[in-house]
C-alpha cells in the first residue's frame, strides 16, 4: 500500500507523462533488480523517458514531492545500482537511443544516453571507426558513464573517463547542464564531465553524452594461448606490460571460466588458465609483437598458440569472452550472479591472483577467475544460491578477504564495476578519508538527497 | 601598512614556522606574479613550505584568521593564477621537491608536488622510464596538475587528465586526503583525483602525486618540415590526426615563431610555417610512419625534410619549441608575455588557425602561432607593452574574437593553460550553465573562499 505522499507524486507524474509513466507490477518489478545477486528493491514507478526534457520536468515533479529518482539503462550493473532502495521513481532511459551526430573527421559523436554500445558499434561500421570500451554486458553508454566502466580494450584505450568528451546531464535541481565539449582537452574550470562519471546517478541524470571515437585498426590479430599454470599466465601478463608490448587486449580465465566457456559458446578450448590477445595496429607490426608475445610466453609455459585472424573467429572467442560471468552461472542451476573486481598494480597481480585463487578453493564457493589483467584487474565470478544464508555468508567473507588482499597491495576494491550497494563497507576501508568531502559534494548537488539515494556512501 | 587581522595572522604563522615564512618586500614581490602580463598582486607573506604538515598547519592558522592562501609551486602560470589579488600567505612548494618512490615494475611513482617535470625526469633517467606531459615551462608537479597542463606529447600520451594515479591534498578545513591510489583504473566513487586537476588552486593545496610513466620508446625520430603555406602544414596535421597516423608529437611554428626561435636559440631554420614532429616505436615502426608522413606532406606543399636522430639534436630542437614564448618576447625588448590558448575539434583547425593569423595580421600586435596542433590546440604569443593601454585594449579584443570563434566552432577558451584571472568572463560564454554547480562545489569544500580566492569565477 503507498502512502500518500507517493500517491501524489505519482498522479502528478501520470497527468505529466501519460502512458509512458508506468506504476504496473511488471514494470516495477523489471526496474527494481539488476543482473547481481543484491536483493531487488522495486521502483513506486517508472517513466519511460523520450528527451532531456521529459527527465528534466520528472527531475523537477520528484523534487516537488521529494520522491527519490533512480536513473536506469538497461540494468546490467552488478552492485545494485538500479534498486530502488528507498522507492522513487526509475526513470528509464533506455527509449532515448538516437545517435545524434557522428562527426567522422573529428573522431567523435554525441548519443542520448540510451545508446548501448554494441547499437553504437553497429551504427559506426560503415564509418571506419568504432568504440572500444566494452563492459562484458551490452549496457547503454549513459549506464557506462554512471559506473565508470571499462572492459577488455581498457589496456590501449583507457576507460570511461578517457572516452567522454562532454556530457549532458540533469542535476538534482533539474537543470539541464553540458559539460566538455567537442574540444580533445580543455582546462576550463571544474572538470564536472568526470566528477559525472562514477557518481552512479548521484549527482544528476545523464542524458546526452559526447564520446571519442578511433579509427577501426588496419589490421588487427586474435590469439588465444593456454598455460600449464595460473602463474605462468599471469607473469606473462606482468612481462607483456612491463615490456611495454601493445596489447590491446589481455584477457586471462583460469580452467574452470574455459570449461564454462566452452560449455555456454559451444567451444572446445583446453581447460587450462588461457590468455586470449588482441593486437592492432598495421600488418607488418602486429606480427612482430605477436611473434614477441609467442616467445615470451613460451618462457612461462604458454602452449599450443590458437589464432583467430578471420573477423568471425575472433568475435566468437571475443563473445565468449564477454559471455564468461552468464556462462559461470549456467553451470549451476538457479544460481545468482555475484562478481567482485579489484584492481591492483601490475607487480602485485600474480600474487594477488594466486593467493585469491588459493582462498577460494578452500571454500565450497563455485567460482571462476577472468580479468582485464593488462591492466591489473581481475573478477571472481560466483555462481551463488542466493537463498542459502550459509553460503552468502561464506561469500561475504570471501569477497571481504579479497578487498583487504587488494587494498594491502595497494589497489582498489573495484576497478570498475562501482561501489553501489555492495561495496560502500569497502569505499571507506580504502578511501575513508574521502568521505566527508565526498557528502560535502553530494549535498551541494543534491541537498534533498533525491538522486540515487543509499549508494555509495550513506547520506542521511 | 597592513591591517590588524593581517598582522595577526602573519604573527602566528610566523610563531609556527620561523625562517620558513617570510614577509620580506623580495620574496612577496617574487610570489605576486607569473609569466604573464597580468598584473602582479604580492601576497602579505610567503611560506616556504617543506612537508604536508606544514601545509596543513598553515591552513589551518589561515582559515582560524580568514587570510586567503594561494599554492606556488614555480610561478610559471600564464593567467595570473598565482596573483594573490586578495593578499593573503602564498605558499610556496618549491622546497617539496622530494622523489618519494619509483615503481619501475608498475610504471608508475609517488613525487611531492614541488618536484619539477625536468627533474622527474632526470632521476628517471636510468630506469628507462619518463614522465611524458610538458608544458614549456619546467613547472612544478604540482602546478600541472592544478592547471591540468598538457603540452607536445598529449596527442600520444594525454595531459595531467589522463596521468595522474592519486593525489594527496590539504583541503580548506586542513585535512589531508588522498585520492586515487596505484592501481591503473578505479570506478570507487567520486572522482576527486580529477576534481583536484585543473581546479587551480582554489579547492586545496596539492602536496603529493603519483604520477604514471612510460617506457622510453624503443626507438625515436624527430623531424622538422617547412611548407610553403600556413594552410598546407595545417591541412597536413589534419590528415595525419584522420589517419590515425600515430604521431607522439606534432607541432606548428608560424614562420614569425621560426623566426623568433632561430634568433633565440641560435637555429637556422627556413623562415616558413614549420611543423616540428617525433615518432615513437620500434625501428620499423617509426622508419614506416615517418615515410607515410612524407608522402603526405608533400601533397600538403611540405618542403625539405631535416631529420633528428641523434638524441642531443632533438633536444635542440624541442628546446627551442618549449621556449617558443621567451623566443617572441625576447623579439621585443621590455615586452610582456600574453599567450592565449584555445583547442577546437581537429576538422575546424585550419579555418581557426587561418582566420586567427588574417586577424593578427591586421592588428598592430607582435605575436606567433605555435601549437600542439594534433589536439586542435593553438596558441597565440604576443609580446605585449603592457604599459600602453591601447595595445591592452587591442590584445584584448583580438583574444575576445579569437576565443568566440573558437567557441562558434565547438572548441573552448582554454586547451591547457587554464582560467586564472584572465579567462573568467570566457568561461561563463563557455560554460555558463556550469558556473552554478561550480560554485556549489566550491561552496561546499571551501564555505570561507580561502583558497585561492578571485579565481575562475566571482564566487562572493
Amino acid at each position: 500500500m503507498k502512502n500518500r505522499a507517493v500517491k501524489k507524486a505519482i498522479a502528478e507524474l501520470k497527468q505529466r507523462f501519460g502512458a509512458q509513466l508506468s506504476d504496473s507490477q511488471g514494470d516495477c518489478e523489471a526496474h527494481g533488480r539488476d543482473e547481481s545477486f543484491h536483493e531487488p528493491a522495486w521502483p513506486d514507478a517508472v517513466l519511460f523517458a523520450q528527451s532531456t526534457e521529459d527527465v528534466a520536468d520528472a527531475v523537477k515533479i520528484c523534487g516537488a514531492h521529494d520522491f527519490p529518482i533512480i536513473p536506469f539503462g538497461v540494468g546490467t550493473s552488478l552492485e545494485g545500482h538500479v534498486m530502488a532502495v528507498q522507492g522513487g521513481l526509475s526513470i528509464d532511459l533506455s527509449r532515448m537511443d538516437q545517435i545524434l551526430e557522428v562527426n567522422v573527421s573529428d573522431l567523435d559523436c554525441t548519443i542520448q544516453a540510451g545508446v548501448t554500445r554494441k547499437q553504437l558499434n553497429t551504427y559506426l561500421r560503415d564509418t571506419g571507426l568504432f568504440f572500444p570500451v566494452d563492459p562484458g554486458a551490452d549496457a547503454t553508454l549513459g549506464g557506462m558513464c554512471a559506473t565508470a566502466a571499462s572492459g577488455t580494450n581498457a589496456v590501449r584505450y583507457g576507460t570511461m573517463r578517457e572516452n567522454v568528451l562532454g556530457i549532458e546531464a540533469v542535476l538534482a535541481n533539474g537543470e539541464i547542464v553540458s559539460t566538455g565539449g567537442r574540444a580533445r582537452k580543455s582546462a576550463a574550470g571544474y572538470d564536472l564531465t568526470r566528477l559525472l562519471i562514477g557518481s552512479e546517478g548521484t549527482l544528476g541524470v545523464i542524458t546526452q553524452i559526447t564520446l571519442r571515437l578511433y579509427g577501426i585498426p588496419e589490421a588487427v590479430s586474435a590469439c588465444v594461448c593456454p598455460f600449464d599454470t595460473l602463474n605462468g599466465a599471469v607473469e606473462s601478463v606482468i612481462a607483456t606490460i612491463q615490456m611495454g608490448l601493445p596489447v590491446a587486449r589481455i584477457e586471462l580465465l583460469d580452467e574452470l571460466q574455459i570449461r564454462a566457456c566452452n560449455q555456454y559458446a559451444n567451444l572446445d578450448l583446453p581447460e587450462q588458465p588461457t590468455l586470449f590477445l588482441e593486437f592492432h595496429g598495421t600488418e607488418h607490426g602486429i606480427t612482430d609483437d605477436t611473434m614477441r608475445f609467442k616467445d615470451l610466453a613460451r618462457e612461462f609455459g604458454g602452449g599450443e598458440f590458437g589464432w583467430a585472424t578471420h573477423q568471425e573467429d575472433r568475435n566468437r572467442l571475443w563473445a565468449a569472452r564477454h559471455d564468461a560471468a552468464y556462462a559461470t552461472t549456467q553451470m549451476r542451476a538457479g544460481s545468482k550472479l555475484m562478481t567482485t573486481d579489484v584492481c591492483v598494480p601490475i607487480s602485485c597481480l600474480a600474487a594477488c591472483i594466486l593467493e585469491t585463487k588459493q582462498d577460494l578453493d578452500r571454500t565450497d564457493l563455485l567460482g571462476t577467475i577472468a580479468g582485464h589483467v593488462g591492466d591489473g584487474n581481475f573478477h571472481v565470478i560466483l555462481a551463488l544460491d542466493a537463498d542459502d544464508p550459509n553460503e552468502v555468508e561464506a561469500m561475504n567473507a570471501f569477497n571481504e578477504r579479497l578487498i583487504e588482499r587488494a587494498l594491502a597491495m595497494g589497489g582498489t576494491c573495484t576497478g570498475e564495476h562501482g561501489i553501489g550497494l555492495g561495496k560502500m563497507d569497502f569505499l571507506g576501508r580504502e578511501h575513508g578519508d574521502l568521505i566527508a568531502p565526498m557528502r560535502l559534494i553530494k549535498q551541494a548537488l543534491d541537498p534533498q538527497n533525491l538522486m540515487n539515494p543509499g549508494k555509495i556512501f550513506d547520506f542521511e
